[in-house]
């Protein structure tokens, strides 16, 4: 049941325009990597909350999204994955049965074979679980047969958690460190595609550093990981379907 | 990292004879069908907390033990298991030293790819929590370069909990669904080899049943599992360490 | 204080058609064999969310609620219940000022000595969460002299959750077992009224066993309960009151 | 099953002399108005935890505990209840399968119908949590037929934990509120025997108010309770079997 | 860090009118004994849910709303606050952007260097944790220099919840114990301008002794505090930042 | 309550000889630096549980602690802190009542005000929580006027847990950032005294400045914190007692 069909396509569901690099861009670099599609869905720009540069800088909204969303655009480029922007607004992200809706509209189109959002908590930003509560809600209403929208009912693609910027506080505690050492550089290219925040790209490096410390005691040293493994790290959300305990 | 090697030996570390049977004999058949060594260490006989009828009927503790030896093992015949009994006594196990001496030494002979034990809470049954914790303080042991005892250190295979009698009172969150469908019959015979229990067979193939519900409602509509899927629930103690999300 | 009244009257809210027969039905059945009245409130029909057999044969949206309720009203009247449907829509059920004010009216009116509902978690469908939600939002509500509706003030009627479909994913840890023994071939003839979904009728009735067995095993072996014994698990949300301790 | 049967033991078991008077004397003068027996069972006198002002006088071990004895008997006396003290010394109180065995054989020699104890957790004070888990054990044990000791295997009476003192700090969220007014000036008699620690006489008489004032607030106004109402909060360890949901 | 700058404004934000006094007076009056600016935002009057006596009395809505001011009026001069009601209603609370952001051009003008609310739990009141989620995503927006509203975008004041009626219920677990000591006959005073609630008095007045009592076992006995020593508790939202472990 | 004494002795209970580095050197710097005696009381050397290395190298126990032995009496010179070898052995730190007396001796005549120890659950490691349960259990007994060692009873200092190596796996939510930027050369030179563990130095490195990043996050970025701030991550036990809320 767990194993890879032929063809998984992979969904990212983000608050705001750069949240899938940070925390979730090995695992898009691995799926296309592998021939899978990626898609990431961006609710909003993080043009209010999340681009204080700018904004310090006197640019204006206008400007402000469309400076995100080119430096988004180019990091999904670079790990191989398509993008999609709803502009449903930030700081904050409303939650609206218009908005599920569109996000119903997406399940139903792609497919996905997993999902990733961001964590149901998160006390520094409210417009995570926001759109964490609407990628899980929107979820169930496309796997209804009675729910009018376009396409087949879904099936019950796995979700996981993306790690948070203070995980701890989140309540965040790993199911699954994913290796990413084959795909590393392709993350740290995207990252280099947000040349705002300039000072993540060495936090996320070192982040990446740190789980492949865990993951490697974890899986054992028998294994022979190599020493600069590089991982993230994803918290599941329903119960693994297996057909091997491994 | 998750894939099974050529050889991934299955430990099962049991407080009493009969748990094995009831909790994890389909993980155990599924293992053995698939070519891996499984083995079961069973710290007690569970001669005087789990033997109530044979202790009404008037049989003497030795008597008992020989009784609940015949029957574990040829419940393990039946899924083409080892098994082994270290008779520290039951009600209460005791934790020492030297029975996690022991299992120590089991962890390095053996070398298990994947270990299986009881919940850490059990509000009706003191042992089982007890058989925990010493599995897990022999793992960690047994990890050691500088803990004495014969073999080489062991990597770190992973861990999973198995269902517990009253699950929501042991804190038991089922984290992954094992599909047991095509071994359950092997598993219904191991637990005809305890006649003492009779009524216990039908409720856990009725849980079996439960679960193998949970488990399609969980995979997805769209995998096309047979009506009578059966399955049995494990909750996984450390992160999973994949090179895949699914 | 926990004495039942010459009058207890039992509500329920439930946010689809049939939640009610599967969870709840044996505690409805006592009530009304006790004497008591007994109110289902239906939120919506799950016309949407819960009828995939009637969307698959094609039948559309007034004829599944028509269908719908009519299962619901056989059951309803099996049970001795009253029933109420206040048809606000299900996949989503949206939470609305005016649905609560709605079960304010009802609470006022109905006067409950108890409350039974949905939890407040629930990964795999929005709608039982919301309809808790509303439910102990009006019960609050309720309470207040200076909450505009008809009737007096609500005293304080302890609510109890009724069990999930997946009750560990659900953080449901029963507090309450039910001795529905009595009254477990009325539950079964309630959920026969139900013949969309057959393969639950086995399901809640293996469930009501294994419900049965954990009862007797925490009564303890000494009250002589029957072998057949039946419960339901529930969870109680506000501390008991009570002026002795067993 | 919850009502009381004809005689229904209680069965306090306490780590140190005093904490059965602060913390569950109400429900022991509840259990002996209404006829029923009540046995106190002190681990240690607290002789040296839980007697500052005795060593601050410069008094001597055996003095002490001889001191605190007869305080206790005392206490006991006014409540109507039987006590006996194991003298295992305190400070730490340590866990040993001797002490567990004295308590199997108190619970098989007075076949309670409910027990009270410490809870689990305390951080200020590890002889609380000793206490409850050797209760807990013991009461498993003496359900086992096979455990030899005198007497007949015991039923499964109902666990509560009683109030600690700085309740948030122990994980100590009530589940059932006893009523306790009818008794309460037994309470306060039984507190004044105990004259050393003269400040806690008020702090449980305004504890008792506190969480009568609960009481009557998850009761409902229209019970009619009196403005005094006096309580006692516990945690209830296992599920509650009824026959009926109040 | 956590040292206490020249001017440290507090900010408390409350549901109803009366709540700050009972939970947070101690607080209050300590920082405008220190000469810092304090100021309370009532979201509503609470002249619905906690007006009781006076809807029994048959007053008015009108002259309820306004009784409830003059009450909370006076006891906020007692304490030396600022008071300021936003009028946004009760039971239910709604909460609406249109009030989030009400709220933020309070933090934007006010600038807290510490925000006291309610916790986000409490099943006996729909409006607290309503207050609550309000504050806290408010604090967040008025951080961000993109939102639109006057004034410099905000640091990162602590938030501290005060303690509710019915703590244990409300996952309420304190964090923290302040002395009120010097300021305690304040709260008395601030607590008698609420003559509609006498009976709530004695109960606050007891619950600082308890919290008192608590704080002196927390400081340990060699701080000499008084016998007297009042408390309140609270619980801190965000981590602590500090140059020094005390 | 919080601010510190003219003489705040900090005392660091460490299951090996290297934990206090690597989790608490920052906090040890901070006291001397501020004139405070710090004290580090090393459980056991490490010698088989973490000293890979050696043991490969085919060293032989007695010179593996003395190897051990010396790192850390160098790492404590670094940081201007005392250190203490209690040679309780490991793997597994055994609980025993004679190492709790002598942690008890420790405080007597230490007479901390701030305790440093590890967290109570490590599922990685037994030893660290046996650590953590003896220094907790010495710190209460120690407090006790009747418990029999040299000194005065002991106040109530505050205790921290210091962050272990995969803090989301041992329920490690920080309560408390401490600001360790002014000394952490120091602690760079402290680690540098353990050159068997090199790859840790870098890790530890990134580690605080993953803390400073979370500890500008949360004071503000108002407070003028420079780029590169460092911080450790602490869990506190106890209610934190305080004269103002900061």
């Amino acid at each position: 049941m767990s194993t890879s069909a032929p063809s998984s396509p992979l969904l990212v569901v983000s608050a705001h325009a750069g949240d899938f690099v940070w925390r979730a861009a090995g695992a898009i670099a691995l799926a296309t990597a592998r021939g899978d599609r990626a898609k990431v869905v961006c609710l909003s720009y993080g043009e209010r909350g999340e681009s204080a540069r700018a904004w310090r800088e006197g640019k204006g909204l206008a400007e402000i999204k469309e400076l995100r969303r080119g430096e988004a655009e180019a990091a999904a480029a670079e790990l191989g994955a398509e993008i999609e922007f709803l502009d449903a607004g930030d700081y904050p992200l409303r939650e609206t049965p218009e908005l599920v809706d569109r996000l119903v509209r997406v399940y139903r189109e792609f497919e996905p074979a997993v999902v990733l959002t961001h964590t149901l908590a998160d006390p520094y930003n409210g417009d995570h679980p926001a759109a964490a509560r609407m990628a899980l809600q929107a979820r169930v209403l496309a796997q209804a047969i009675g729910y009018e929208a376009p396409g087949e009912p879904l099936g019950a693609p796995p979700v996981f958690f993306f790690e948070p910027h203070q995980p701890e506080q989140c309540d965040f505690k790993p199911d699954v460190l994913l290796d990413i050492t084959p795909v590393f550089d392709r993350k740290r290219k995207a990252m280099e595609c947000l040349p705002a925040q300039q000072h993540m790209w060495d936090y996320y490096t070192d982040l990446a550093k740190r789980r492949g410390v865990q993951l490697k005691r974890n899986a054992g040293p028998n294994l022979g990981l190599p020493h600069d493994t590089r991982a993230e790290a994803y918290v599941r959300v329903y119960p693994q379907t297996t057909g091997e305990l491994a």
